[in-house]
């Protein structure tokens, strides 16, 4: 069979199971998750074996100490994916809520419900748990799912798979409701995100490749986690002390995320009373600081910063610093450089407070607080598939609700359009 | 400049034009579209000299008299796109209304407000009026709006286009938010479906083709018109003479719409008592009736239907028929066939009903009423851009809020993620 007919067969199959889904009850969709869960506590085993093949295959391509460190599965890990599962079957079922309802004037009646997408494709890298936390969400909100994991962790994908499928499968999940792509073969991408008809959605999650390359080429809708360049803006208006902690938190608490924040904007009022006391701060805590000419005649031991650097998604202790003469050039640069994430002013202006939440045109705008709240957990989904930086369907943190679409029931007595 | 360049810098200046408009008031908004509404009236003379040139060309190329009918402009279809400006006028604006608000337990506020998507790209086939009611719906929900008519209506819509940019401009439409692609140059649609981080969403207006290139060509966000192969099944508990007047309805009354019914399922217990009657009423009224063996044994004046017929979407007075053994076989029908747009089940059995409703996927489903009714006047909507086949984002007809997306606002008062 050709890898085109592969993948059709496996949309056909996703089809099937998305239809079987649809029909069940929230407790019972809670009941296979709670069947995957335990699943993979009596497959833990053969997960670690599987997962120690991939680490030792890793370590001889030469892979990254940072990337075997997402790779690898640890007890504590496998128990962190089973209490994930819990924590998804302790979420409300979207599925079935009544989110509009009217009696038009001749009597139709017109509900607006929450249904399942349908089938919906997830492609990721390296991090093995993706496998688990992604199905159950699909799951939970009635869709069936399609994974396709990075090579790299292609055992341990395929053994939390085998795991969650069969643990499912003898508590009610529906055939095809929940499978991976399992050849390796790099065009599978390609044909997946070309499954008119059988796939609704394909939510990418990786680095700016992957990102681009299902773009490029899907024809199916997709929902991008693209990057986060967040920006922190200090007003002249800001408590500067303030101003010191968010940017600490904003840029340190956890630097890998893609809600860290990368690049500082100063307004110039406030930059001489500022910026030395926060390089002194950033550089006590490691940090590089990567200035414009005003911030480094400020601090003189800042780095020089380059055009790059105001689009560059660092993930790690770098900063990029520049002094602005307002609030319209912050604007400005953000709008400019920005990945529409998550950006914050630090302020006690209520003017400047409001024309930035205005006109920033990003998923999570912050007035006086770090960029590190966006986030399913922080935002109160309980869990998130991933945080959107597109605008159609679902912008910023995607939880359940995210995973669902709606249709019309129309209800009439013999009703006619007239 | 080349066919690329140009189009960059026609939705640079998009961009520029969204982000003015997206801090307009409505009532700015509002007198901005009142002052399209006038110019439309004053450039009357123009407009009409104008498509008399297309509809000369179109008569020149041999157009069908339908398609010379969709393209003419009549002092009364002017009429007719004026009162439609100032029914958007009259509709609320959708932009700032609070989705929802939460306070966590830390004190952070989250708000999530509903605010324009940025720049939509409509690209759309003969009718001219599709230029003055696509720009006002966006530009309403303040969105800057490219316009990419069908080139046998060019003169048309660069009339209409300038007497809106006229009118708008001067009651403060900002630079750039209404445009037309003015080049007729093919490529010119690919060029605007990449426009990627210049254009939000592309909304295809038109027949199968049209939909079928922009889909394979876009990489950004597409919502699809598709088609509509609308289904009613008359169940074994129905009543009859509802269901002869709801198929009556929803073939006869605009076959030419999307929401027209193509496609009869009736179940073999009603059969016999059913097609003769239906029959002898549609042709009565001129339609041809295209059946399988089932419902040419009851009624021989059926011509022979084809596995073709099932999915066509006819947009004429021909209507299949098809005699199912059940419910299940008619669900399966339209899910094999259908275009997940309108499909109606009428019965009394509430049972059915209930399969029916949850179990067939499409945008409105309905119940002893006819399809016809999918519309966004019918829903209650004011005015549509379109009716969605789609899952993302929007399903059915789209008014007015489905043009928006939201962000989050975060309101903090030094908060750190711990």
């Amino acid at each position: 069979m050709s890898l085109h007919d592969e993948m059709v067969a496996l949309g056909d199959r996703a089809l099937a199971g998305a239809r079987a889904l649809a029909t069940l009850s929230s407790a019972a969709k809670n009941a296979l998750l709670e069947g995957m869960a335990v699943a993979l506590g009596t497959h833990r085993a053969a997960l670690l074996a599987a997962n120690a093949r991939d680490l030792a295959a890793g370590r001889e391509r030469g892979l990254s100490g940072a990337l075997l460190d997402r790779l690898a599965l640890t007890d504590a890990r496998i128990d962190a994916m089973i209490a994930g599962i819990r924590q998804v079957i302790a979420l409300p079922d979207p599925v079935g809520e009544l989110l509009a309802q009217q009696v038009r004037p001749d009597g139709l009646q017109i509900d607006k419900l929450r249904v399942p997408i349908g089938v919906i494709g997830i492609i990721y890298e390296a991090r093995p748990n993706v496998t688990a936390d992604a199905a159950v969400l699909c799951l939970k909100a009635g869709n069936a799912v399609i994974l396709r994991g990075g090579s790299e962790a292609q055992h341990s994908n395929r053994a939390i798979g085998a795991a969650l499928v069969a643990g499912g499968e003898a508590a009610g999940l529906p055939a095809g409701a929940l499978q991976l792509v399992e050849t390796t073969d790099r065009d599978a991408v390609r044909e997946l995100v070309q499954l008119v008809g059988r796939v609704d959605l394909v939510i990418p999650r990786g680095g700016e490749g992957l990102i681009r390359a299902v773009t490029e080429q899907a024809r199916v809708p997709v929902i991008k986690h693209y990057k986060g360049v967040c920006h922190v803006y200090v007003d002249a208006s800001a408590d500067l002390a303030m101003a010191l902690a968010i940017v600490e938190n904003a840029k340190c608490q956890r630097p890998g995320t893609c809600n860290a924040l990368e690049t500082l904007l100063v307004h110039r009022e406030v930059a001489a009373a500022f910026l030395p006391e926060l390089a002194a701060r950033l550089f006590a805590l490691g940090v590089e600081l990567r200035g414009d000419e005003q911030a480094r005649a400020l601090v003189p031991a800042m780095k020089v910063a380059s055009e790059q650097d105001w689009y560059d998604e660092y993930l790690e202790l770098i900063l990029a610093v520049r002094v602005v003469p307002d609030l319209d050039a912050a604007i400005a640069h953000i709008t400019r450089y920005g990945s529409q994430h998550s950006d914050a002013i630090v302020a006690q202006a209520e003017l400047a407070q409001q024309r930035f939440v205005r006109e920033v045109d990003s998923a999570a705008v912050y007035i006086n607080a770090s960029t590190r709240f966006t986030d399913g957990g922080e935002f109160g989904m309980g869990a998130e598939i991933g945080i959107s930086t597109d605008k159609l369907h679902a912008r910023g943190p995607m939880g359940l609700p995210e995973l669902t679409t709606y249709k019309y029931i129309v209800r009439g007595t013999g009703h006619l359009r007239r």
